[in-house]
C-alpha cells in the first residue's frame, strides 16, 4: 500500500486507508443457496395486458396537448423568445446564412440535375417551414450537397437524355437535337415527386418512432460515404469546371464513367470557362481560408460566395462571357413563385427505394449536426420530431416545386458562429431568398455555371479533408476503418445508394463478428486480492492447483457456441474425448489386470510401469492433437498409487470454472452445446462450475430448461473466486463421502 | 448458514464451513495502481512477422505426411480396422442402407427433375468416394430430398417444358408435342453441372477453412427450412400421387403455383394410380412404425420401401398398371454405368448462386448429422474435411453423371441402428447399388411413379414432426421462435434459395438486435456481500446512499450507445441538462443575493424558500420530462444549510458507478459518447467510476484513447464493490480537502 502513495490526489486516499478497505467474509454462495435462502423477489402486483393497454391508449387533454406542443415546437419557444437578448444575433445570422443559401442553392441545382431557380425554391420553403417544426435552433435547412447529388442521379437514370432527342426537322436522322426543356421539366417532375415520398418516409418513421435507424450510420460509415460523396460530386462536376459538353452518368461505376468521358474529350476544354472557374476555385479558397484564421476578428464571415457569384455575373454581363466566349451561363430564372401542383404520383414506382435511401442519409445528417450543436449549447434535440420536421417541411414544400433537403454542414456552422440562437434565423435567412425569387432573381441569368462549380468544389474541401480519418482509425481501431474503407470503396464504385447499403450491411456484420471472435484466456488469481486476469499476459496472475478458470470475452449464441467450446478444450488442455480413450484403454487394462491379480497377485510394478506406457500409446494413438496433453499422460504417474481403489483420475485437473461474467445472453443451441460439453467432462470426472453469471442470464438459462438432469444450480457461483473456494474444498468432501 | 445446510450435498459443505469462506481483505484498488503496481505483463519475446510467416509456410516432411493423411483418412483407419470386432456389423447395416439407397434414388432423382437411372449414379458414385475423404463413420452420404429439389427447382427453371415443344409434324400449330427427351437431356446436363460447382465450391471452401459457414444456420433456422423444404416437396409429389399431369414449378410462389394447379386439375385424377399410392403410404407407415416400436427387438428394421418397390414392380408387371390402367410407370432404365464426361461448363454462368445455397444446405446438413453420431461414438470429425469430402464427392461424381448429394438423415439412422461401425458401411451400400445399376437396373421399368411418391411423402414425416418445435419454442425463446418462423414462411413463399437467404440475414439480425436491446437495471449490495443485483428485483438488494450503480448487459457499441446513455439518465434519475439548467438558475440566484448581502445580509430563511422555489419551477419548465426529477428537487432542501459557503450540490447522487462487466468491446463511437457523459456529469459535480472492465476492454479503451483529459484510469475499479467503497469515501475526501 506504501508504494500506491504516489500523487496528490492518492495522498487523499491513504489518509482514508482505514475507510477505504476492501473487506468481505461470508459462507461461500451457490446459486442453488441464493435462490431459495439469499434473495427474495420482490412482489409485484402484475399489471394485465388490458391495464398497460389502457395505459398505452389513454387519452387526455393533457397528452393532446403534449402532442400537439411536440408537433409544433414553435408554440413552445416562440412565446418567451428574448428579443433583447438574442434578435440582433438572430438577425446577423440569418441573413448571413441566407446570402450562402442563394449561390449554394443555384449550385446544388445542377447537382440534382435540374435548373438552378429550382434550387432557389429549395431554400425558401423547407426553411421556412423548419422554423415551425424543427426542434434544433442552429442547424440550417437547405440544400446539400449528398443529398442533391443522390436526387440528380435518380433524374438522370429515370430521364436520360438518350430518351430526349427529337429527330432534326429535315427528315435526315444524322444529326438529332436534344430536347432540354422537356429533359428538364421531366427531371423535376421526377425530383419533385422524389421529395414528396422522402418526406412521406421521413414522416412516417418518425411518427412510428424509428429515428433509431440512424444509428446504424456509425461514424465512421457516415464520414467514409460522405467521402465517397465528394469524390461523385467532384467528378461531376470537372465538366462544369472545364466547360466540356459530355453525358452524366448514374448508378454502378457512374463516376469512372464520368472521370472516363471528362477526360477523353479533355481536348474540347473551354479555356475562358476554365480560367473563370480557376479564377474562382483560387479566391474562394482564399476567403475561406482567411476566414478561419481570423473567426475571432471578424464580426461575420466574409460572404466569399456570395462575392464570386455577384462579381462573375457582372464580369459576365459586361463582357459578354456567354456569346463572345461561349461559356455556358445559368440562363432563364423566372421571377416569382410557382403555384402548388400535385407532384406526379406515377412516376413514383421505380423511386421507392432510392426515395428511403435519401431518406435516411437526409435525417441522419440533420440529427448528427443538431445533436452535436445541442450539445454545446446545452438543449436537447428530439431525434423523432427532427424526422418528422424534416419530413414536413419535404413533404409540403414538394407541393411547391422543390427537391429533398436536410441540413447542410457549412451553413449550419455559418448560422452558428455569426450568433444564431433559434430559428428565427433560419427564417430570416428564407426570407433572403424569397425577396430574390420574388425581385430580382433574374439578374444570375449571366452566371457562369463554371462559377458555380467552382463553389460546390471549395465546399467538397471539408469531406475531402476526411481521408484523414485513415491512418488516425489504423491506430485506434482496425475494424472501423474497415467500416469507413468499405462504406467509401463501395459508395464510390457502385453509386452512393447500392454503397449505403453495402455499408451498413458490413457495419452490421463487424458486429457479429465481434461476437463471434472472442478473445479466450485462462485465469489465475492475484494472489489474496480475490481478482482473476489472464495467466498468459500478467506474471502476478497465478493457477490454483487442480483447477483450470476459462474466460472468454462474448455471449454464447449459435455462431460461436461451437468455438467456445473448441477454445474451452483447447486453452485448459483438458479434452474429454482423449481422456475418455485413456479411460478406456485404462479400462481393458485393469480388466486385464484383474484377471491377472486373479491368478498371480503379483508384479503390480511391473503392471503399473506398463499401463503407463499403453497410456503413452493411446495418446499418441488419438491423432495429431495427441501432443498437448503431454499433462495428462505426466498426472497419471502421480496418482497411480490410487489405482487399487479406484480408476485413476485421468487428469490432474479435478474442476473447470467458466467464467460468464461476459455473457450476455444464450440461446438455445448455446444452452445445449454448454450441457453436452458439462456431461462430456463429468464423464471423465471433471467438474464444471459456471461463476459470475448475471440474473439476467440466470433466468435465460432457467427458461431454456439449463438446470436439468446433470446441470444444477447448486454448480453456478455469484463469483469466480466463490467458484474457486468451492472447488477447492469440493473433492476433499467428494473423497470424505467416498 | 444454518439454513444453508438443506440437502445432504450440502451438509458436507456445511462440514467444511471452514474452508469455505469467502474472506478477503485488501486495499480498495483502481486501475491507476492496478496498471503501475500490482500487475507486470509478462516479458514476450515479440515475434517478428518474418518469423511467424516462417511458421506458417514451413514445409516439412512430416507437414506433407499429416496434410496427406488429413486428405485420405483411409490410410488412417482402414490399417488399424479391427476385422473381428467391425465386419459383421459393417455388412449388415452396409446391405440395410443399400437396400434403402436404390428406392430413394429412384424417389429423388424425380424430385431432381431428371430420369430416374441418374439417381443410381447418384447412389453409388459420391457413396463409393466418401469410404475414402470421408472422417464420419455413421452418416449415409447419397441422395437427399431437400438438395434433390433444390436441384430440381433449378433444372426446372432453367429447362422449363415451354422450351421443347416441336411443333406437330403436320403443319398445324394447335397440338404441338413436348420433346421429353431432350427436355431431360438438358435438366440431366444442368443437375450434372450444378454438381460440379457445388463440388468445388464446397472443396474451394473446405481448403479454405471456411467451415465455420456452416454455424449461422442455427438449429431453429435449419428446422424451419427444411420443414418448408417438405412441404414443397409434399406439393411436388401430389401430381405423381394423383396421377395428374400438371406443369412443374420453380422460384417465388411455386409451392401455390404448384398446388393450385393440381388442385385445378384434380378432377383428371388417374383412380388406380392413386389407390396404389395410397396403399404404399399407408403400408409404408405401418412398416416405419413397427420397425419404431420394435427396435430393440428386431435384427434389422423391415427395408419396407425395398418391399414397397418390389411388390409394386412385380404386380405392375403382372397386370400392366402402365398399359391397362395408364398408370406412370418409372420407364426405361439403361443397364451399366455411363462412361466419364466432362459437364457442360457453359451453363454455369445462371447457376453460380443456386450452386452457392445447394453447397452450403448440403454441408451444414452432413456436418451436423455427422456431429451427432460423432459426440454419440465418441470420436471427433473435422467440419473442414467434412466439407472437402463432400466437395470431392460431388465434383469427381459430376463427371460420372450425377447429381449433388449430401447425407440423408433416415439412412444414416437405419446404417447406425443397424450396426454400422465405419465407412466400410458406405462402400458395401455403394456394391449393393452397383450390382443393381449393371445388372438387374431394368426390372424397375414398371414400377409405378405413385409409390415413388409416396416413399417420399412418407419419408417427409420426420421433417413435418418438427412443426411441434413451434409451442416448446414459444416457451423457451421467442427470438428462436421468430427465426423459425422466417426460415419456414420466407422458405415456403419464395422458394428454397431466397427463403434461405432471408433466414440467415434474419437470424444475423436478431443477434444485433439482442445486443442492441440490453436490460439496464440499478444495482444495490446485498448487505456484507459484496454481492450486488437489481434494486427493483431483489428486496435484499440496497441501494448505497449518495450512489447509483448502473447496469447494462451489453456492449457499447456505434448502434447501442445512445440507448445507453439515455437509459444511463433515466434509470439513475441524473439528468446533467436538467441539472445544469438548476445550476443556471441557482448561480442567478447566487448573484442576487450577493447583491442583496451586500445592501443588507437579512433574510436568509426567506431567500433559502424563494431559491426552493425557482428550482421547482426550473425542474417544471424543462419540459415533460421534468417530472422524473422529483427526486432531485426534494433533495436541494436538505442540502441548503451548506450553500453559503458553496453552490450547493444540485443532487443528493455524489457519484455514478457504470457496471461494465458486461461490456465486451467498445468501438469509438461508444467510448466518445461515454467520455461525453462523464463529462456533462462532472460539470454538474457527479463523479462517474467505471467498474468491472475486463483487461481486454481496458486495453482497447488504452487504444481508443479513452483515459486522456478528463477521464484517468483512477476511475475505474476492478470490481463494482471496489468502486462503491471508494465513492463513498470520496465525497469526505474532497470536503477536507476543500
Amino acid at each position: 500500500m506504501e508504494q500506491h502513495v504516489t500523487t496528490a490526489q492518492e495522498e487523499d486516499t491513504a489518509a482514508l486507508t482505514d475507510v477505504c478497505r476492501y473487506r468481505i467474509e461470508r459462507p461461500v454462495y451457490d446459486e442453488g443457496y441464493i435462490q431459495t435462502q439469499l434473495l427474495h423477489r420482490r412482489e409485484r402486483c402484475p399489471t394485465t395486458l388490458r391495464q398497460r393497454l389502457a395505459q398505452h391508449v389513454q387519452c387526455s387533454s393533457e397528452r393532446a396537448k403534449a402532442a400537439a406542443l411536440s408537433f409544433l415546437p414553435i408554440i413552445t419557444w416562440l412565446p418567451s423568445y428574448p428579443v433583447k437578448q438574442y434578435l440582433v444575433g438572430d438577425v446577423v445570422s440569418g441573413l448571413s446564412t441566407g446570402v450562402m443559401q442563394l449561390p449554394q442553392g443555384l449550385a446544388y441545382a445542377m447537382l440534382a440535375a435540374v435548373p438552378p431557380v429550382y434550387g432557389l425554391y429549395s431554400s425558401f420553403y423547407p426553411v421556412l417551414l423548419y422554423t415551425f417544426f424543427g426542434t434544433s435552433r442552429h442547424i440550417s435547412i437547405g440544400t446539400f450537397a449528398v443529398i442533391s447529388l443522390m436526387i440528380g442521379g435518380v433524374a438522370v437514370r429515370e430521364a436520360p437524355d438518350s430518351m430526349f432527342y427529337i429527330p432534326a426537322a429535315n427528315g435526315t436522322n444524322a444529326s438529332s437535337v436534344l430536347d432540354v426543356e422537356a429533359r428538364d421539366a421531366r427531371r423535376v417532375q421526377l425530383a419533385v415527386v422524389l421529395c414528396t415520398m422522402v418526406g412521406i418516409i421521413q414522416l412516417v418513421l418518425g411518427l412510428l418512432r424509428f429515428g433509431f435507424v440512424a444509428i446504424y450510420l456509425t461514424e465512421p460509415l457516415v464520414r467514409g460515404f460522405t467521402t465517397a460523396a465528394a469524390v461523385h460530386v467532384f467528378v461531376s462536376q470537372l465538366k462544369y469546371l472545364l466547360g466540356v459538353k459530355t453525358q452524366r452518368f448514374s448508378g454502378p461505376l457512374s463516376a469512372l464513367y464520368s472521370a472516363k468521358a471528362v477526360f477523353s474529350d479533355i481536348t474540347s476544354t473551354n479555356i475562358a470557362t476554365l480560367i473563370v472557374g480557376l479564377v474562382c476555385i483560387v479566391l474562394l479558397y482564399g476567403i475561406k481560408d482567411i476566414n478561419e484564421r481570423f473567426k475571432k476578428k471578424l464580426p461575420v464571415p466574409i460572404p466569399g460566395e456570395m462575392i464570386m457569384v455577384a462579381v462573375s455575373t457582372g464580369v459576365s454581363y459586361a463582357i459578354g462571357l456567354s456569346e463572345n466566349y461561349s461559356v455556358d451561363v445559368v440562363g432563364t430564372i423566372p421571377v416569382g413563385l410557382l403555384p402548388p401542383a400535385l407532384p406526379h404520383f406515377s412516376l413514383l414506382p421505380n423511386l421507392v427505394t432510392d426515395s428511403f435511401a435519401i431518406a435516411i442519409v437526409g435525417f441522419s445528417m440533420g440529427i448528427s449536426l443538431a445533436k452535436i450543436f445541442a450539445l454545446k449549447h446545452g438543449y436537447s434535440v428530439d431525434g423523432n420530431q427532427e424526422m418528422i420536421a424534416l419530413g414536413l417541411c419535404n413533404f409540403i414544400s414538394s407541393f411547391f416545386q422543390t427537391f429533398a433537403i436536410t441540413c447542410s454542414m457549412s451553413r449550419s456552422l455559418v448560422q452558428e458562429s455569426t450568433g444564431g440562437n433559434t430559428q428565427i434565423a433560419g427564417l430570416l435567412a428564407s426570407l433572403v431568398v424569397l425577396l430574390v425569387v420574388v425581385a430580382v432573381g433574374f439578374i444570375f441569368e449571366p452566371l457562369p455555371q463554371t462559377v458555380l462549380a467552382a463553389i460546390i468544389m471549395v465546399n467538397l474541401l471539408g469531406m475531402f479533408k476526411q481521408t484523414r480519418d485513415i491512418p488516425a482509425l489504423w491506430r485506434t481501431s482496425k475494424i472501423e476503418l474497415a467500416i469507413w474503407l468499405v462504406a467509401f470503396v463501395a459508395s464510390v464504385l457502385l453509386g452512393l445508394d447500392y454503397g449505403l447499403l453495402v455499408a451498413i450491411g458490413f457495419a452490421i456484420l463487424t458486429v457479429i463478428y465481434r461476437t463471434q471472435s472472442p478473445k479466450s484466456a485462462i485465469l489465475g488469481q492475484v494472489t489474496d486480492t480475490g481478482l482473476y486476469c489472464d495467466v498468459a499476459e500478467y506474471e502476478e496472475a497465478a493457477e490454483c492447483s487442480g483447477i483450470k478458470i476459462f474466460h472468454s470475452n462474448s455471449s454464447i449464441y449459435f455462431a460461436n457456441s461451437e468455438l467456445y467450446v473448441n477454445n474451452l478444450k483447447e486453452k485448459t488442455g483438458v479434452n474429454p474425448a482423449h481422456l475418455q480413450a485413456a479411460r478406456k484403454a485404462q479400462r481393458n487394462l485393469k480388466k486385464r489386470k484383474q484377471h491377472k491379480q486373479n491368478s498371480t497377485q503379483k508384479k503390480e510394478a511391473a503392471v503399473k510401469l506398463d499401463m503407463d506406457a499403453t497410456h503413452s500409446e493411446v495418446m499418441s494413438d488419438s491423432q495429431a492433437e495427441g501432443h498437448k496433453n503431454g499433462q495428462v499422460t505426466e498426472t497419471h504417474t502421480e496418482s497411480d498409487s490410487e489405482m487399487d481403489r479406484f480408476l485413476e483420475p485421468l487428469t490432474s485437473i479435478h474442476s473447470i470454472i467458466l467464467d460468464w461474467t461476459p455473457v450476455n445472453f444464450i440461446d438455445s443451441v448455446g444452452a445445449k452445446a454448454m450441457k453436452s460439453v458439462i456431461k462430456e467432462y463429468a464423464a471423465v470426472d471433471v467438474q464444471v462450475f459456471i461463476a459470475g453469471c448475471s440474473r439476467t442470464l440466470l433466468s435465460e438459462l432457467a427458461t431454456l430448461q439449463f438446470f436439468t438432469g446433470a446441470v444444477t444450480p447448486e454448480m453456478v457461483f455469484p463469483t469466480v473466486h466463490d467458484a474457486v473456494l468451492h472447488s477447492q474444498a469440493g473433492p476433499t468432501t467428494n473423497h470424505s463421502v467416498l
